[in-house]
């Protein structure tokens, strides 16, 4: 007899499979090819174990690289919006929510119910490896776009103040990240990468 | 002043993102394209994390965690070697040793040495962690495999006995997922996927 638990989490792994299709904006390092989630995913988990000593504060960065491995597979369902969209919020809608039951639903119970809750608090970015896993996902495309003379900046317009308005959240999970990201805009300013008005 | 080790972080968070260009033979779940390594290493992170559960012995997922994120790490330079290849034996080469020093090296060298340690541990495959995370490498292509008409198995001709031969280290990092794979192997061949000679 097969253990139905285990034919769920099956279910659930075929499933996240489709997050290779989900295109970010942002493009690899050096590169015109567009990024997809999973990549995305994996990279900020890297970051995540490789950065922790970073953090302003004691963090549980199990937590932490399970946030950033999950933080996207609502898009599965509700697709990528991108941070500069002025029509759409990033954060948290109702759509994601209902995107989120349908496929961490296909998990056991007391998994689902725990992915769900780490992916709410990952979005409301109120603790500790919340506010690191968020300094990890803004980080990521920064370095990217620098990579890229400006890449979704300068294709999408993006001046400067922008930049540093969503960029800015990265010092509540990390000063010294934040130090290194606030040095890198400046430097994108002197280069004529990211436009300051 | 930026902090020094900071910096080797970042370089070597650049440097990894080339994971992204390495293709394997295996393609995605119902589909004709090919995965890449920072795509596998993603889906095999997540599988641990959910599977875990099915660990004969006791685990540290954490370390798991971090095995199979870096695990392929080391393609970046020496390249990905197809499991069924029968002219160049997969297993810790040293080709992929001079990689790991020369990638894992770049970040200061407590962490250097400590992922390169790690990564050691997963090729040997001795622990009971190693154990876990090949049992998930080994997993991932099944599932790819048996959704996709027979995959790699199909194109390169390989029949059900070299098929179970590799795959039958999955029992030492857990019988359950044993259990289901040796079900699914013996589908694979009901079905006419799998050839058994």
């Amino acid at each position: 007899m097969q253990d139905l638990n285990l034919l769920k989490q099956i279910d659930f792994i075929r499933e996240i499979d489709k997050l290779k299709y989900i295109q970010r904006r942002t493009r690899l390092f050096n590169s015109d090819r567009h990024e997809n989630d999973a990549e995305h995913s994996w990279h900020l988990a890297m970051m995540a174990i490789i950065l922790a000593g970073h953090s302003n504060t004691a963090i549980d960065i199990l937590k932490v690289v399970k946030m950033v491995l999950i933080h996207d597979i609502v898009e599965i369902d509700a697709g990528d919006t991108f941070i500069y969209d002025t029509q759409k919020n990033h954060t948290n809608t109702e759509e994601e929510l209902v995107a989120a039951k349908r496929i961490f639903g296909l998990l056991p119970a007391d998994q689902a119910a725990e992915l769900i809750e780490i992916w709410q608090e990952f979005e409301e970015g109120q603790t500790a490896e919340a506010k690191f896993a968020k300094s990890m996902d803004r980080l990521e495309p920064l370095l990217q776009n620098t990579s890229n003379n400006g890449g979704t900046w300068a294709e999408y317009n993006v001046d400067y103040q922008k930049v540093y308005d969503k960029k800015k959240v990265i010092k509540e999970g990390s000063s010294s990240i934040w130090h290194f990201a606030e040095n890198l805009l400046i430097e994108s300013v002197e280069k004529g990468i990211l436009v300051k008005k």
